[in-house]
């Protein structure tokens, strides 16, 4: 019965997942679903993304964030405050965020053609892997004051991950985390994810995970599998 | 009819929490239910527990433990490792552990009278707030570096906790983390609810937690809010 119901929830939720990627499409958004434990540097990492993309010779991207939590605006406010366009949208008691409010989320943000468009989803390492948004690509953020055997310890997030964006490198030399561990931990459930290394807060490893969020990379076999 | 459900979930996981306080306090358990991030420390801080408790003059306390994820039993080893008793519930794609598994790992188990034990639930701050496992006590851990605003963003954890651990003390040289920020956020959710703060890896602000924790501490008004 409570197997059924969750089925249930997680059709509705497919059919309006594949109503938004019909719209994103439509409007040539790239979208990106950005999942991890509350406090891995989801916020930090795109207010790092917003500076970095404003520093590119190139004609910058536009950077648009639905930014997901429970309470409070804080997250939408950091975007703004980085020179980002975002909205909030809250859960309350939810655990993560689901295809309709992402669908009524981006049109009131409405970017323009061609944006970028990130969805800072819920902190939560469990549950948001389980509902499609419609998005382009998951990507999983992870820091190394975490713990180098999380991708063991929770599969279903990782196995899911079209990227995973490893942050807090500046704090590697102080916190027992041993990056050949963390990287065997990956490939041994995604074994070809791309893995960013960064540091927001030092501005590290900025470079190829803009490449690779803005989606001018080839995703390919031969993209780096890893880079810092 | 989604809520409908969520319901009835709740209120036969809210049963077998009655049960299984009856079976605590029949066997004169002490159950602490540990919530926290992945990588927030929880694991951690249950080993530094077993070396501060082997380490005090008085006949030391049992601790046996609960340790639930989605995936390993790696948990459970780093606790036998440190010379506890531990049992890993698995809960596949499941994101918090329900009362029924529980009451079969504590039986499993089946620590002497007046043992501490230990439920050490998946690593997620959200879910695990909502499922009642009849535990005497909710105890929120949270790491230095995941940010001061948490409380405020996950409200119905801190809101939960009948205590908080704040780990990773030794980590506060090097992360943005403002301590009297956290500790206002704290106090707007949970105004009476005591914050420890330790260091498992330094063995710092052990002492008064382990005190807590073992229950011979006066919980009122008077104890200690703030302690390090």
């Amino acid at each position: 019965m409570e197997l059924q119901l969750e089925a249930r929830i997680l059709a509705k939720n497919d059919r309006a997942a594949t109503a938004n990627r019909e719209l994103f499409q439509g409007h040539q958004w790239r979208v990106l679903n950005l999942l991890g434990s509350p406090g891995a540097g989801k916020t930090a990492l795109l207010e790092a993304t917003l500076k970095a993309l404003g520093d590119r010779p190139e004609p910058p991207i536009q950077l648009y964030v639905i930014e997901g939590d429970q309470a409070t605006d804080n997250d939408a406010r950091r975007i703004q405050a980085a020179g980002g366009q975002a909205v909030q949208v809250g859960t309350g008691q939810g655990c993560h965020l689901e295809a309709a409010a992402i669908a009524r989320a981006a049109e009131l943000l409405n970017p323009p053609h061609g944006s970028l468009l990130v969805i800072e989803n819920v902190g939560n390492l469990v549950c948001p892997a389980l509902f499609d948004l419609g998005e382009a690509a998951k990507v999983v953020v992870i820091s190394t004051t975490e713990g180098d055997d999380k991708p063991l310890k929770y599969p279903h997030a990782f196995r899911a991950a079209h990227a995973i964006a490893l942050t807090k490198t500046d704090l590697l030399p102080y916190v027992p985390f041993d990056r050949d561990r963390f990287l065997d931990c990956v490939r041994r459930i995604n074994p070809t994810v791309p893995v960013f290394e960064v540091s927001a807060l030092m501005g590290l490893g900025l470079g190829d995970w803009c490449t690779w969020a803005m989606g001018t990379a080839t995703e390919t076999a031969d993209a780096p599998t890893v880079t810092g």
